[in-house]
């Protein structure tokens, strides 16, 4: 009844085919968000039995019985379009295929006949989560991660450290979470918490991109680990504060060597986030030890080529435990040698898209953040706002716009926690979801998305904040 | 162990003299929000053993045992103040109080030698919600009178129906709900519901004060009651579209007059909430029978008149049933007979207090909800600015600043359901609790709540969402 088919490895992509039972009337397919690539609905009904309901790997598709993904996602998309039969049958279907799943009012399920082409418009579609401004609990990540899926997110980027906290509990180097979390039990991310976010991300078909960022964002870092930043001076003494990490001393490499070792083999995916955003060179430029070192390696008062020199270093640490890097634009902009580099994440002001011109002129790749920023509340920040980012509109070539692989939205933690962390994320993440997701031409009007998002929001019992007046046939009840 | 006095009828005040049984310690008292009047706090800590605890009236108290409201609140804050302790002993302490015991690490609980001295400020500390642009579950109401208790609020103000939904279910005229709701069944509110809100809210000392807003704002209340609204005229002929509610028909005062009579008994407060805001007069003016009615009454073509002679109506109709009626200020504004008015809300941005000087200069009893519209979100309406409100800093004699009965938050519902109502509230809505309860010269510094205000939110498990980087001991879990 279902047919996959394979596009090449740049996420779930599938045609559907849907071949169903016995027609019995008309409906309206009220829409399906994200919109699929090519979606043909006729008016042609066709009922679903749920104890006759089956789904197969198609004869010609790469993933074949036994997939784990794929059989847990039928298992849960089973559930979820035949909500009220609770047999334990565990063939499922699709996000897709199961919003356009209705019942009438005697309880009955149908569908209509509909053919669909689909896949990714970007293989890159992100969501970062920011756990050290504010901890997360396992189960609020959990939750997110579920959400990301209807809206098909496929990367978690889990900030997961930052300058308030240090959460994540090292094997390696326990003191950094036993001292640098908000509390070294109840405020932590264990490894065994951290696999199971990773596994349960898995089956929903998202990968988890761990962020260690340095040299700045670092100060929760030097509680649990002496003689890693920078002591700051004041008149020619250390002043008792500190700042970046220390990019002079050997056993910093050697520290963050070990580390990242840990961090790469818990966390599977082939890209690792290194951050090097804002780094403040106020205290780097106090330092003696910092200043002969610059003196020794020639860098002048260059302090953007000592950060390039700290950035390499780490660049080339993770390339060696087989790791693609991410950096934040900052990195970019300063480095010299740009080849070193392979992903760049844009996420200042302005004009973003001038920078991912430059970055993709550069040969590359390109996660777009700028105009995604979520953690922003207010009128002004509404979801058409969010929909309306042309992530290739800027002149150049074929080749430069295949570099861009994707975006992210950003939801930084500073007035974000648990408590408010879903509403402020969905519905206005969709919008970016479909941007990413859908063919731009398609999806260029906002009042034509209102009412299939005005629909989605409703769906799965995801805590989604209203767009505007009205109501859901099932209203959110986990108060 | 406890002491109250009453000081009049002006909601919960009380004079609480701690005498506890032994000394073990020294701790800092982290603070109680909102500030009680006067609270001096010494070194000396008790202990306090749950098994031998015990809450008394006092014997000049004007409550005496078997007041059902303190009977509950003293079983309520058992609870609260030893979460560890799970018998089934009853008596429990008040808010204030219970935010002043704490734990050691041994689990055992103390409270430091403390005299307090505590009133609210203003009588009518109120939160209005908005039930008709979007539902919310008869549970989601229920949690925010729990969270509003623990800030002090006394009164719901329930903003019942409106122009988009007419969810409360008359027994006189069920088509308005059946008809006029979102949803005939899962989207209105029952009378038993509402009964059931009124208990809860009672129980802790909440009073539910309901709005019935005419003549504008009424689209709903057409669906199931015909010739109620006004007919729009275009071209000489009925448009098909109904404005305001008709106010030159008969009919309208006795179906109102119904209307109230079951809304006057099953609301028990005395006060009731008219409305009259925002009524558009173009429809009016387009109907040939009203523009008869305006000539036959010598209204000219001033149509305030024609409102006010509606509202007097209305007004004449719920004397009758013994409530004192509320009405926003757009009544006030264009009514001539100021004298039949008994409560005005103050409501409309701009200069509040002018509008506050000169309803309480014509004499009348004055409500102020202009700074506080929580609906509205971003970085602009943070706690900070609802906290930097003074009712009372308008040119005035002490006659006019005693008629400024109390303030209101209003949680208006176009972008608020019951997904994110809760993070929306608070903490910013304590905010205005403490304004309204505390005595100002104490609470004028915004950084000097600000630490007393970090701590209330993590209180209780109330979805109160972050005001600053940070964390709770216990982080909210309901996600």
């Amino acid at each position: 009844m279902y047919a996959f088919g394979s596009r090449g490895n740049t996420g779930p992509n599938f045609n559907l085919l849907l071949l169903i039972i016995s027609q019995l009337g008309l409906h309206t397919v009220e829409g399906v968000w994200p919109l699929p690539q090519a979606l043909a609905s006729s008016a042609e009904r066709y009922s679903l039995n749920p104890q006759a309901f089956d789904f197969a790997y198609g004869k010609r598709s790469a993933a074949q019985q036994g997939c784990s993904v794929l059989d847990a996602a039928f298992k849960r998309y089973f559930t979820l379009i035949f909500q009220d039969y609770t047999s334990g049958r565990w063939n499922t279907g699709l996000e897709t295929f199961s919003q356009l799943v209705y019942q009438d009012d005697s309880g009955s399920y149908f569908v209509n006949k509909t053919e669909i082409d689909d896949f990714p418009r970007f293989q890159f579609r992100g969501i970062l989560l920011d756990t050290s401004r504010h901890y997360l609990p396992v189960q609020a990540i959990l939750k997110t991660l579920d959400a990301m899926a209807y809206s098909k997110f496929n990367v978690l980027h889990w900030h997961i450290v930052d300058d308030p906290s240090f959460p994540y509990q090292s094997y390696t180097f326990p003191d950094l979470s036993s001292k640098g979390a908000f509390h070294p039990v109840t405020h932590i991310y264990t490894q065994s918490e951290v696999r199971r976010v990773i596994s349960f991300a898995r089956l929903w078909g998202i990968r988890v991109l761990p962020e260690f960022d340095s040299p700045g964002h670092t100060k929760s870092w030097g509680k649990g680990q002496s003689n890693l930043l920078t002591p700051c001076y004041r008149g020619g003494t250390p002043s008792g504060t500190f700042g970046p990490i220390n990019p002079v001393l050997p056993s910093t490499y050697q520290f963050m060597e070990r580390l990242f070792k840990e961090v790469s083999s818990l966390f599977p995916d082939s890209y690792i986030h290194l951050g090097g955003d804002e780094v403040d060179f106020s205290c780097w430029r106090s330092n003696p030890t910092v200043r002969s070192f610059m003196q020794k390696m020639r860098f002048g008062v260059d302090f953007t080529k000592l950060q390039a020199f700290y950035m390499e270093n780490i660049v080339n640490i993770t390339s060696a435990l087989n790791k693609t890097s991410v950096v934040w634009q900052d990195v970019f902009d300063y480095h010299k040698r740009r080849s070193s580099l392979s992903v760049v994440e844009v996420w200042r002001e302005g004009c973003y898209l001038c920078e991912v011109r430059k970055v993709t002129k550069a040969g590359l790749r390109v996660i777009l953040a700028s105009p995604w920023y979520l953690d922003q509340a207010g009128p002004k920040h509404n979801w058409a706002r969010y929909y309306s980012v042309w992530p290739l509109a800027f002149k150049g070539s074929e080749e430069q716009k295949k570099l861009v692989i994707g975006g992210e939205v950003c939801m930084w933690g500073e007035y974000v926690d648990a408590t408010n962390l879903a509403p402020r994320l969905w519905p206005r993440a969709s919008a970016a979801a479909e941007r990413l997701w859908s063919d731009e031409k398609q999806t260029s009007s906002v009042a034509k998305a209102f009412p299939r998002l005005q629909d989605f929001r409703c769906m799965r019992g995801i805590q989604a904040e209203p767009l505007t007046i009205g109501h859901c046939q099932h209203e959110y009840l986990g108060v």
